[in-house]
């Protein structure tokens, strides 16, 4: 008869055997909103797919660092073999006068579809931490000086808008960039102003919490 | 040995028999958010419970509505057993050229809650439907009017705030109240308000519906 | 100006004067699975409702005591304003030879819509808490043995089913019973079961834990 | 001024420049469980991400085919560069008197993790349709009935373990694969069991369906 020692090694051994399917499931675990075990269920759907789904997708994946670049101006993805600005910013139609301050590629996404703004965009690129005290390294301060300064400087820089979501994290941030940018502000004569507050689609009064409300009563019109 | 038939019509007898626990069930179904099952279990929770929590609960049933009454200025319920008007209506330091319409009253506790608000109330009691054609009885829209005309002969009021949620049926209700109401504006020169809208706490742009990204970016500020 | 203080003390004087409302929200409240809020939404919608539908709820409220009884023999809740047992107790077609031990009516009302058995119940009334040492006063341990001593007197007792719930509480208590009842099972030499293991309805293996693989193996036929 | 037409152009044109990002988004659209907006959130991720650890993911995918095979014997992905049979297959501990069918390597995973088991496995690579008339193409009928057979002539065969989910689909495979094995049984003389059903772990009576509770009691013990 088998005892347990052996079902426990031979269950380790296995692990340690299996190691590549291991491997890409921790690199699978990375992705966002991806835990151990769906990362798993990642690489056993691998294994069953027909080669050609996995040649496209690594084709796929090698590609897009070489197709997709960051644009010179807005720091947004922006697929060309070219360009070095995204076809907002050559756009002439585009509106130079306002610039709005976006925290990732997907916000700005979302705004685009809802069809409303029509001038340039600028990805910040990450949210600046409440805690530590000096600017973190993903965050584009210095790019959006520059940006907001030589725009200043060509064009009728009218607006800076900051369109960041609504938590301490992002709230944290929207403060920050208005102090680092009040000194640019004064000199050129634009306005700086962030989105918004108050009630959003499907809120109900009932289940508000106070600054929900506060900004709703507020922002009244 | 025992058929199905048995079984059966034992079961069915069992239901008939059991009828002060099904009807009871049935009417807490009635209780919002609660369903065929959780009435069940709250019948058997009452058959559980010591006498006293019994008496009390139905004593206190049975007061409720003695001792709850509707104001006859602002229609939300309060306690007295003498008054006609509630604690707010009746507080010489309410600013009485505020008047806010609200739906119900747990919307008005959540905006009391919040501590932003000095002036009065209105409770509506309801949304206009969308479809039907005519004016429900629940929505006090004569009510409305008759308050705004004598308050407005009485005091100096300024401004009505129409306060209710961000969804297709109150939305309409809003319209709705915005025409009805146009007329004695016009008449008596107040303001009519709605609540703000955009983004509420929360919210992030890259998960948010297009009316939310245009009101937030309308709303700028 | 009204000041902070005003709106706080006025706020405070609003809860105190409306304790009508937060009494019975309190009652509710320990309603199961209810919370604060919810209990406050029942006061609400029993304040909106007709006074007919009160009416009825009070009085059927107040009949649930009188009409429902608990069996002598099986402890179960059951409508009757006669008899001392139950409709399953006293049908003569009832299986006797079997009793079937079930913590809470909810459990014994699964059981009979299944449509599998065919015997005699007993009412547990709780479960054995893990912790404590002596066995609380809601578990009827003493009536369960006095039953089962009766039933094993004047009829062929033949298996005693322990039909709980697979959780570490109801498991305790399982365990337990087994050991109050050992003495009575050699006396009498009835069996004592308990609800088989394994995979229930819609159970998928990869998200199995060990327990329910372990038990569905070994239960494997 | 810019009209509407503009910017549903310029919207238009974005999507169709950015080809790159959706057909990668396309292509994770497939992993299992990921919606559209999550493969979108995946691509960004990966654009975020420092050039070693797409490197590593992009080798770490290109390996797993290499790396892992599957065995001749038992059907599951294992790693390997040289050897065509798995570590269980191979070894020589491994209870070869048990045949475990279970449908995917997820399942083998839980029920390896979970210790109980010590015999040998088969992977039948997926469920029969319940609709369908033929059999699918992923299910290895016949090589299990190819694995039985020579396993049932070399060494002592005593019995195959059908181990599914308890889901419509799995049943029928279940039902499927007796009807499929029959002869072999006959004619070799081994047993065919099933996972035993009954209370899963945290199962509550209250709460449970009809089948549930009718297979707790018939396997009572």
């Amino acid at each position: 008869m088998l005892g347990d020692d052996f079902l426990r090694s031979s269950a380790q051994k296995s692990i340690i055997m299996n190691d590549s399917i291991e491997q890409l499931a921790k690199l699978f675990s990375r992705f966002p909103g991806i835990g151990e075990r769906q990362s798993k269920r990642f690489v056993y759907f691998l294994l069953r797919q027909p080669e050609s789904y996995i040649r496209e997708l690594l084709a796929s994946m090698t590609e897009l660092r070489k197709r997709i670049r960051i644009c010179e101006s807005c720091f947004r993805h922006f697929e060309s073999t070219k360009d070095s600005l995204c076809d907002i910013c050559r756009n002439p139609k585009t509106d130079s006068s306002l610039l709005m301050v976006v925290e990732k590629d997907a916000d700005f996404e979302s705004i685009r579809r809802s069809g409303t703004y029509k001038g340039k965009y600028f990805i910040l690129g990450g949210l600046v931490p409440i805690v530590e005290k000096s600017t973190p390294n993903n965050v584009r301060i210095e790019e959006l000086k520059d940006t907001i300064e030589s725009r200043a400087k060509d064009t009728i820089l009218k607006e800076v808008i900051i369109a960041l979501a609504l938590t301490p994290h992002a709230d944290h941030t929207d403060t920050y960039l208005k102090s680092e940018l009040d000194k640019l502000k004064e000199t050129y004569g634009f306005k700086i102003s962030s989105l918004g507050r108050g009630l959003s689609t499907g809120t109900e009064l009932e289940y508000s919490d106070n600054d929900t409300i506060k900004n709703a009563f507020k922002n009244r019109q």
